[in-house]
């Protein structure tokens, strides 16, 4: 038996998401399908995030048991010729039994686009929100970088359960403007459910300027959902990297 | 009457390319109907570059004539409200009723783009070619200058009918690498049939050691098509810009 780590690359445009569901294609669905009849054997991955439905990912991280003799290696190149085309597993490599994806220190890096111009860019309405209305870029910065350190990101998350444990620490931000499309990149040790495209749909207030970016100091000690931004959609978003520590 | 010359973006992942055909998505079939409803009279367009199936534009050109009051304007917004998303209208204004797209002096820069690494990206297949094998970028540099200038380009051109005229002008081409990304520009004064895409799978066969790059000059001489590289395949190449002197 050994434990096999996949770093994963999908398009999220075609699921409904990570997580498996019934009547419902997700990649975790697809992983599982491909592996069990590539190894002959029953898998089950365990993700390290469960991205939503549309979001894309570069390096996303699943891991599974398995009895087969096939090097950890050389799973990728297997699996990569069964999954279809918006599903590039990157990398394949056996790693210690005790390993878990989602309880070990992790830094998470993800990345939101958004093409801020008069007219939308069809080749780039996959994998970014097209905002038509100017934004003031130098004060979508400043608000983000209120965010930086430990904080009870409370208001920044859609609440799925009782007293969740809503504290994070983000390590660090960057905005950056080349022609018309504004890439922001949030780097932290874990994130909330929707926690990031809530951050974006604040930041669009304040890049709007219906918010000062002092703003972000007072939403972050609410504590309140209903203060901050609407969740932005989720095609903007991908997750770049999971790095273990 | 006026005419009108539209610069139209779009995504050719689910067209059949640019030109009119009975049973077939085309990109002019998809503006004919939705000027036509949009202005209440017959329209049919004429464009300045008719791609390919998957080819992509961020700037082709079209131009039709409207007795329609609709300032030409804000026909591009009027149109986007109605066009699918993988089309886009980026301006609308009126020019010279003798402006014709095709029978003018203008400069096309097309864009093509090749993904160089181990594994593919899910999220670049669309608009890239994925390439395994390493490639040698300062020989592609090198054998694509040889093709600057004017030149007979009949080994770079799949054949449609007798006694084409096969000269054309490259005024300048680019090769740029960031990260695993190929981006390779030519700018000239016309392009022959499948001419960049033909070019683009020869530089394949010059990065990956096939063809020394001095084999261009060789190639442009022979006027024989069977000498080139393969016709690169479609999605990677985008139509960037038309500009009219």
């Amino acid at each position: 038996m050994k434990r096999v780590k996949l770093t994963v690359a999908y398009d999220g445009t075609n699921y409904s998401g990570w997580q498996i569901q019934p009547n419902a294609v997700t990649i975790e669905g697809v992983l599982n399908k491909h592996l069990t009849e590539l190894l002959q054997e029953p898998v089950k991955v365990i993700g390290a995030s469960r991205t939503d439905a549309g979001v894309h990912a570069l390096g996303n991280v699943a891991v599974f048991d398995t009895q087969a003799r096939m090097p950890a290696e050389k799973i990728s190149f297997a699996l990569n010729t069964r999954l279809p085309q918006d599903i590039r597993v990157q990398d394949s490599r056996e790693v210690p039994a005790n390993f878990h994806p989602r309880f070990c220190n992790t830094v998470k890096t993800y990345e939101y686009r958004i093409l801020n111009r008069a007219f939308a860019d069809p080749t780039q309405r996959l994998y970014s929100l097209f905002y038509y209305y100017p934004l003031d870029v130098e004060k979508m910065k400043k608000a983000l970088a209120c965010l930086e350190g430990e904080h009870d990101f409370k208001s920044f998350c859609t609440q799925r359960g009782e007293d969740e444990h809503t504290v994070r620490t983000i390590y660090r931000t960057q905005i950056e403007k080349e022609d018309d499309m504004i890439r922001i990149r949030i780097c932290g040790n874990g994130f909330l459910y929707n926690m990031v495209r809530i951050i974006v749909g604040t930041l669009l207030r304040v890049g709007s300027g219906f918010y000062e970016p002092e703003y972000m100091e007072k939403l972050l000690a609410a504590r309140d959902r209903r203060l901050a931004g609407e969740t932005a959609p989720p095609q903007g978003l991908t997750l770049i990297k999971i790095v273990y520590e």
